[in-house]
């Protein structure tokens, strides 16, 4: 679990797991065991060593709560688990502990972790958008002719057909899905520069290091270091800001479309979905509501990524710590937004489209009462 | 635990227990206790009815994980914490069951739980407040006289005593706990208004239940309930919000004052504290770090809780659920930053007032060196 | 006028004077006057300097489209303005001309002035909140039997009163008008501490040149000067921010409930007022649409207030300058939205009571239909 | 000129200008000519109204002041716009004045107006961009071999090179400006959809029209209307902020390395620069100051247009008119930045190598003196 109990209704299982305490050691761990076995290959440390780290992180899990408490102290994640790490492998091979993690820097190690854990919850966005996207075509395209009454300023105002408006909520996110893929290839990267970026002892081994880190974990390989160049991470994260705003606009329209006083629109029935605990015949939006609240919290939390991103010289003091904090948030969000979205779209909107052509008609009943007939086209 | 790992680190484990998942799901079901005991005192329910709700109320604690995965289709965490408590209800008196959660919504007990917790943590954040308050008052007094190079826009500028210096960090301290225990007085009220606000089902005797639950569960009586009137709590989000950013002013200059270069003032060194996963000689200022993540993050945070209050109607739909999700966040992200200055603090700030004069007498040498005398006083 | 058109739109005449170029050089100018004339009073600059100082100070208005060039490289306004002053001031008395701003620093100037600014503001909320309170008082207790269907999450749920929705829209204006005047009173102070907060340059007449200062520009007088301590600042923001939060819900509810499907209140009618340019027989809620707009700007411009408190020493680099950049647009936008809602509801809100109650008969027969007859009280 | 006069002195004069009051008004006059002239080419308005409608346009400029007065209460701008421009083309040709805005919407022409302010905008940081990488790259390359103090949460770490830490500079400003030239060309599109995005009245010369008036104008054609799809315009908002953050990184490292205790690098001098009205002597980094103000209220800014993205139907109440407050004060935050910083780097940072040498040397025998000698590579 990650987050609190009113951050993890809104969420997703899946988008937990991905971002769980244990999820992001383990990531630490998977940045050691890759280090150890790149820097090996490029003989800066023995292979027996290597082999000993390598077997240590393969072990049982670490104590994350440990962690966790010791690192409040020592201002890192990364700083009591390379300890534990050392003392477990010291118990295989005294000599290969010094090896353990060289050449490198915590937030080598936190950066690196954080980043296999949103290729997780990114493979989950786009699994779920595919989903969305595939089943809000489907709708348009069967109601490519139904008439609605268009709405501006929450005001009636002309006549659209509900195929228009549903391909206004999947355009955006079709693009949204496009623009996450390029962003998250751009920041997805390994990070690797040591203390202060310069990978300096590794000598002229550092750039190869870091590719063979990068292919081992299945992460891009960066020019150099991103300690303190945070353009990628600040950009993958608005786009997905962006989405959560797409989703929300459909979680909006799709909430005012479902008034009982419109009701041309509903999210699919399912027991215990959307229910009342005050009042059992009552049918809650769910979905919109998810999608409503992650639109809400997303520009707050890119606010919290961007804001940081002036991180002093070559590691950010109390910036850098507030990016992390913020993080995983926003991809659980969105990814709660998107999957809420996609179930209801998939089940299938209950779509009513003798109540849009009667509210419809409504409206120019209403219209033809109030205008005196001119003849002229509305300017 | 409560947050992401990321954010544990920066956080204190009293703050995270205050909001556990546990602990929320304990205060709603503080809620439905003291909801049916006011409730068969002002003759409401049968007291039969309100012993068997109390005693299931006190029984073994509900499990978390079963209801955050039924609130997320449900939409509401108080849902499945009442479908559960009625099952318990009834295994001890089968028509008391129907008396569970009468007269109330889930928001009733959801807002009631989260100021519950909230009360607990606002205690924390006073408690070390007033630790943090009386070493800086300890220090302030101390360095009344000690000559230090006042800097502005980090540029050498005038003579002025460190101890204005430290007056000038805690009285905002000092002021901000003021204002923070009459924002939490004004916001920490039971909730109590039944699905619309209007406590209907309980006739004349709504506001006589609501008062005996208030003083029963140590909260405030609110005139009305107050749903979507969401002033208060804004207010104390803020409030803790400016005291994260007094608490950062702090961190920010306890962080500059600590350069090498610089070197006037040290945080306290102990086994641990600020160590370096890369370079074992350094000494990483902690708790200014801590303090300044809580001030890059509490601006985003308030913001959220800010964006969240015009709530549709009689209640909101993702709005109020977003205010909820950022909620704790910001005040254990407070705690945090209180907690570690105090400990700091406490533990003594290392403060050099030979390289403070020696500073000084360096800019008043370079000074002299690049002024031509005038005579003239400075304009 | 202050702000882009699209921001001047939103904001009031009244307003927009407060914060006006103009009046910000007016009131850095009122700084410099009233300082001399306190310093002679206290018997640190001639009468004679103090004398040339306030009649230059009184003639005609200095040119601000030179001054906010030249600040652009200086980097505070206040310092053209002094040159131009003292200048002007050589002209009258060349040996006043080294008196004028003695002992003070560009952010006394421009803080103070700022503040006067800020009180002209708040007057005006406060005029215009009177007004607001007043006619929703009325009309709550105009329709305080009238029934109307309460919506919870955007759905049917049960009867209200209008009335009670009334007094669930005053009751946050009438305690954000009384926070606000209890916020500007801590916050409208005059700025006096000149190059580190010290007032060095003044001996022991600091202090009383201070008060003298406050008492003739009717600002309050702060126990020390607050470069760096800006609590009581961000609170007076944070205070505004959450009544833009309170309008904003006004405005929420107004544009949901006269939405042509509801139709149970609507703004009232004017020429112009709500217009369309593509649809000449619409009519957009206005008022609402400003409210919102300021609810949806204000956190935005909180947080920026907020994340800017931790600033550096003695005078902050790149922060301050960011608070003063957002406080103007808070302050107008919230003006613009108490104008707003105040004039149309001065002006009458049109209520459909058989429309409210037709609303809720109709939801009432989809109930009895949807539910079977239990006879068992809703749970 | 445009915005307060604290947002003024960050911003530059061409930026103001390209969002002055006068260029919006003139944008939307510049849609309606494109708009007549287009309809009349597809046949939709009688050739001779659109020469009238062109003609008019081509006058004196509107009173911006008027506009804006009546706009306030019709609650869009191109609202009086269209009413002064049907007046004066009744002036010319009493029946063409019935076809001025034929077919669109409010939301047309504001929208394409603020594309049109845009792409003048984003023209000019782009070339400043270009000055900014130019001279960065340079001061890069001459110090690829200048040896410096790397320092980690401001603590003095490891040996860099001065030319890496430029080059960390400089990279993420170079990736800036190639997202910023992809995102303004997906977001810089004309608006074109009428009452409800359909623009039925243009029958099927709808698209037709719009890509004319694209073509005209210099903008992109869309696939359709955008009015409630704001993904295009929010990743630019997005993409600006975090080019802003890269470059308040840049101010950040200049302002901690010119502060006198480190003196490694100063902004250059120039009468006027970076002055003080209380001392002097004083020299402040100006281009660092404006860097960081615009990082710091840029995240604010897009989290406005962010937040706005859920926008209701077929056009948004408040959120909308929220976006366009807030988008200028992005893009001229955006400039004044990269003007600055570009300013500053042509003109030639003043970088101490010696000093660099210095500082770095003192931290060895500082480390030398306090490490144990051990002989292990740090690990």
């Amino acid at each position: 679990m990650a987050g609190t109990i009113f951050e993890r209704t809104l969420v997703t299982a899946e988008a937990e797991a991905a971002f769980a305490d244990a999820a992001i050691v383990a990531g630490m761990v998977a940045f050691e065991s890759a280090l150890a076995e790149a820097e090996a290959a490029e003989g800066l440390i023995p292979a027996s060593a290597a082999a000993a780290i390598v077997a240590a992180c393969a072990e049982a899990p670490f104590d994350t709560e440990a962690i966790v408490v010791e690192a409040r102290t020592a201002g890192a994640l990364a700083i009591p688990l390379v300890r534990l790490l050392r003392e477990r492998v010291a118990q295989r091979d005294a000599a290969a502990a010094a090896h353990v993690h060289f050449g490198s820097t915590s937030q080598d190690a936190i950066d690196t972790a954080l980043m296999l854990a949103t290729r997780e919850a990114v493979a989950l966005i786009d699994a779920d958008l595919v989903r969305l996207v595939a089943s809000l075509e489907a709708l348009a395209a069967a109601h490519r002719a139904t008439p609605m009454l268009g709405r501006t300023l929450l005001q009636p105002a002309q006549e659209t057909r509900f195929g228009v408006v549903v391909e206004s909520w999947v355009a955006p996110v079709r693009r949204g899905r496009e623009r996450l893929a390029s962003a998250a290839r751009d920041a997805l990267q390994v990070q690797l520069g040591g203390a202060v970026g310069t990978l300096a002892p590794l000598g002229d081994r550092g750039p190869a290091v870091m590719r063979r880190m990068a292919a081992r974990l299945g992460l891009g390989a960066p020019p150099s270091a991103w300690h303190t160049e945070r353009d990628a991470t600040a950009s993958l994260a608005c786009t997905v800001a962006v989405l959560c705003g797409s989703l929300g606009k459909i979680g909006r329209d799709l909430s005012l479309l479902s008034q009982a006083e419109v009701a041309e629109v509903a999210e699919p029935h399912a027991p215990g979905r959307g229910s009342s605990s005050a009042m059992p015949h009552k049918r809650n939006p769910v979905a919109a509501l998810v999608a409503l609240s992650a639109a809400a919290r997303a520009p707050h939390l890119a606010a919290t990524v961007l804001a940081a991103m002036p991180q002093a010289l070559q590691r950010g003091l109390g910036d850098w710590q507030a990016e992390l904090a913020a993080w995983p948030s926003l991809f659980m969000a969105a990814h709660g937004a998107v999957q809420a979205l996609a179930d209801a779209c998939e089940a299938g909107l209950e779509v009513d489209a003798a109540r849009m052509l009667a509210n419809l008609e409504s409206h120019r009943r209403a219209l033809a009462a109030a205008t005196p007939s001119s003849g002229k086209p509305a300017p």
